[in-house]
């Protein structure tokens, strides 16, 4: 009998667990179109509250949930800008332009994070020929960063800068609890500081899909009929809303062990011949580690880690990356590491 | 204890059973982003060949998926015709202009059905000033046409007219099967003569979500990238997409009799003194019937009905839309019914 | 020698006059992006003051100013509400939904006009399902209605009905001298009832090309961005923008003549056999008349006229419609009826 | 009585010289829409031939060629590469988005030239997440980047790749005469590696306005739709396409005039306390050089220049960008030069 897969592609990968299962199960449900779903009406007032905004609204993936928010801060001509690794800009398909009509524009951040000396100066308009700066969008914890989480007083200081030159904030917070539990802040005290927050419940949070959108009344009604545009509007949504529900009672704090897992895979790893890795780096659930060129591709080591039923994405020519999550424990993480070295050792 | 609401809204309202929830609980998951959930494959290989088609792609929503395949079939600028009453035209947000750059040109058919004598002589095209006409849809059953349904042969002739001038047939089938089970044809005889076909779950089929486009496999790929685009592409689609499987096993046949409660309902009420009804326009579950300007406006009457317990929306000043589904039994609409009859007596 | 060409296919066909040119060849230019073209400066503040209007913002064509209108009143998923056979709806090649994400409402007006008894009720908003109603769009004098005239007295009803409603109204005021010529009414007599106008100058005020489009500050700044997305913001602009300076001091007035000219064309052409027309419904330079079917199709007959050198375009299977501007004589226009009497008489 | 304004702003702030009014005043037009324009059908069949080409659509500006081009080349959802200085990914208002739905990725290029150690590895797609590639813009000369010129052997080598990657080549040639002139090779060689070219006359060809795409059949036949949707399809167009006729003939070879003014001015400066300038960077007719702090701002030295009737825009905080072409004369580049010594001398 083979081994299970142990799954490092992405925290997307998460199944819903038994007690999720039955909590969907078990959900009241209505037809959320016309508002009656009570347990969507439930989650998205607990999120709301949760992140002291005035209001949230439910979407079908972090995608759609960033992408409401950019349809809802910005009009067609508009810029945002972002650090060049940002999920918005590179993983969303194109979806600014396409439905809103808006510009990316990439700054240089380091590993994801944006300060004032790569924002300062970069605020365009005034001039006909200028796509209008309109809205800063952060990722909080980053993902192509490397997993890497905002201080709050960045947040506060870019945020501060923002608003000061008429610009909105929205933060793709895909894992913004993996950033609250790493740096042991509430999500609050990021959202005070800005204008949106998206949350996406089927990375970490372990749920099979959804996402919300957090922030002003006014911003949440327009997010909500970019949701009905984009066909996110759903019925009795409510099944999928209890999946978070459940992932917000129970699978916050465990994101912990996700952490201290990704830090000891980094760690297993840091000695092995042709690895290389800054394990100091690796705050989050998010392992990027680079293999020396003389001992194959990254492409190739992934695919001698798949026939040991280990699976690790390819994240560049020499690049890879790893994800923790509740579907993989500590001996998990180990083996994975494991089965690295051996690879290594019988060359690719 | 207050008696449960007879819910005459509409058939989106429709709630998972034990069975279908049972069905979601069990589902076998994977990552659907990267074609890795088992039962969304399942699902969409099954419907696929339930209609002799190429493919099929599985979404979040009636409107998503028709979006889909408007953004799959067309280039901005182009038109699409299809009634007036069509919910593509009236009921989708705006959604072809703003996700496609599609114009909507309204045709007056009868009851919703389009034939060759509303359609010859509309096809713009050859002059630059003109929106070229690439796409014709049909819906059916209709929905504010009344629940009608299309012959076979006038899908044909009116898809052999469309063909024939280089427009591609797509077909609004959000309670398609409400019309095969109407009609006596399979949804594959519909298939043959058009070019995709979307499918509503929620409705009729009482799925808490979900829907599928259906089409060659050039046009389903074009359309999940329009999905991803949207927001709609999900991770663990299997728990939604084993509701649409049991729906489709259990939820088909039974159609017949949501119409044939609809008719009971029609009939109930024919003689009741203010109401105006054709009971011979009753094919499937959408019952349209007005009321007499004396007797009160149709938001009077169902205002009273509310207080009833009986839920049915106006649709008009003097009209109003009852719809059967699998959460309404014979009971629940005759005393509906019954209800209408002592509202009218009592006076608005 | 061949006689000259009789054209009276479109009022576009105008050509710039010896002293229009002269103007052009002597116009002050400068470099309009940045607002220093005088001539164009004091043609857009012309223009305002004549319409009693804030601003004014030069165009390169009627459908330009018109969409750059579309795009400063609404936002994407709006929707607009016109007459069916609305130019903005029908000729504009589609670019409400591709350049601004709007939907177009088509009405059944009367001979192009759109009063009460087809707006009441037509508003529509309130439900998520919907594209929000945003604009009326009032052509004037119409194009395909005929080269009829709004009535002050309708103009203000129908605009403070959508100012009650929460609408903007826009006229598209490509003949909106000729309207003011047949009714006696001014320009900014209409202009006081609504929120933008545009004016063509290319058609029968006789320019090369340019357009204008006026209306609040705020709005025409809005208008100048779209200007710019749209690839229409100019240089040396002055050199086309003195041609509409020219028609605004020698071309308004004589636009009395076109319509003279259009009315003895009616009345020349009413009695031959096969021509069926109203000679009444003939208020501005558009003539629209119905060739009977047993004389041939409205293609032979253009074609055949063609060959007298009279051009005149088919508009319909039976319909055409003949255009009269500041190329075109009385003489001109009695012998393009005499060509008609000629070739019926001959058989097409 | 005061001396003229030394205006070296930019190249589009020339003005029809006495030759190319009378060309404007006597050139033959007709009404472009339908094709009946001899002027404008002769210009686009001498512009194609020039490059080697099958067809040419004018168009109102540079901006809107280089958008009909994005247009017809891409989908929405399409993502182009440029250089990161590229005036299509800065200065067109953000109307790729707008317009066609594309996202715009910058690379860095050297002084906005890209070639194969930019280009190699940036090619996204095959995966639902990315924008797929569709387009290399290459900018020739440069604009931001120092008036640059492409040598053919880079063009070759990048169109090369691009196409062996399945993306097409689009040049902004809104200075692609200075390139030629520059670099000593004719139109028709860039045009050989490339699916498509613009070119602005408006600029130091001393039109008015207007530009040319030029391209394929069937791609020029999409712009033209591209066209008459963003308003920019025009009636007697002759009038201004004979301005660019005139250039064509007339304003080409003396470019070199404007290159050696270009040289001449930056040698005088370049001498001049506080003045930071690479002589050998300036090929073509763009003069970029740097204030030393000390000395001041660019825009104090800007607003000195002014007073003394020397126009130079401030391109940065410390940079300008001064601009020659058939307005200023080496005169006129030496005066300037010489106010530049003074003001700095004064003091700023
Ligand atoms: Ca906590
Ligand atoms: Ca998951
Ligand atoms: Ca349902
Ligand atoms: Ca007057
Ligand atoms: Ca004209
Ligand atoms: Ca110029």
């Amino acid at each position: 009998m083979s081994r299970p897969v142990i799954e490092l592609r992405s925290d997307t990968f998460t199944k819903p667990t038994a007690g999720m299962r039955e909590a969907m199960m078990s959900a009241e449900v209505g037809d959320d179109m016309v508002g009656e779903d009570p347990t969507v009406n439930r989650l998205e007032a607990r999120v709301a509250d949760l992140l002291g905004m005035e209001a949230a609204v439910f979407a079908c993936s972090g995608t759609q949930s960033n992408q409401m928010g950019i349809w809802a801060h910005c009009q067609p001509g508009d810029e945002l800008i972002i650090d060049q690794s940002g999920h918005i800009a590179n993983y969303e398909a194109g979806a600014p332009a396409v439905l809103s009509g808006v510009s990316v524009r990439r700054l240089p951040g380091r590993m994801g994070l944006l300060d004032l000396d790569q924002l300062e100066g970069q605020i365009r308009g005034g001039n006909q020929h200028l796509a209008p700066t309109r809205l800063l969008c952060l990722e909080n914890s980053t993902n192509l960063g490397g997993g890497q989480t905002y201080p709050l007083e960045q947040i506060a200081r870019v945020s501060e800068w923002a608003h000061g030159n008429g610009l909105k904030v929205h933060v793709d917070g895909a894992r913004l609890f993996n950033a609250c539990i790493s740096r042991g802040y509430e999500a609050a005290d990021v959202a005070k500081h800005v204008d949106s927050i998206s949350i996406c419940f089927s990375k970490g949070l372990g749920c099979p899909m959804g996402s919300i959108l957090v922030g002003s009344e006014p911003l949440i009604q327009r997010a909500r009929r970019a949701r009905k545009l984009f066909g996110g509007a759903l019925r009795q949504a409510g099944i999928v809303a209890a999946a978070a529900e459940y992932a917000l009672d129970h699978h916050v704090d465990r994101l912990a062990d996700d952490h201290a897992n990704a830090r000891a895979f980094a760690e297993a790893i840091a000695d092995i011949p042709g690895i290389v890795i800054d394990v100091e780096a690796v705050p989050t659930n998010l392992v990027f580690f680079d293999l020396q060129r003389e001992f194959g591709t990254a492409a190739d080591l992934s695919a001698a880690l798949k026939e040991q039923r280990v699976n690790i994405n390819p994240t560049g020519a020499q690049q890879l990356r790893a994800c923790t999550h509740l579907d993989v424990d500590r001996e998990g993480v180990l083996r994975a590491a494991e089965a690295i070295r051996e690879c290594l050792a019988a060359g690719l």
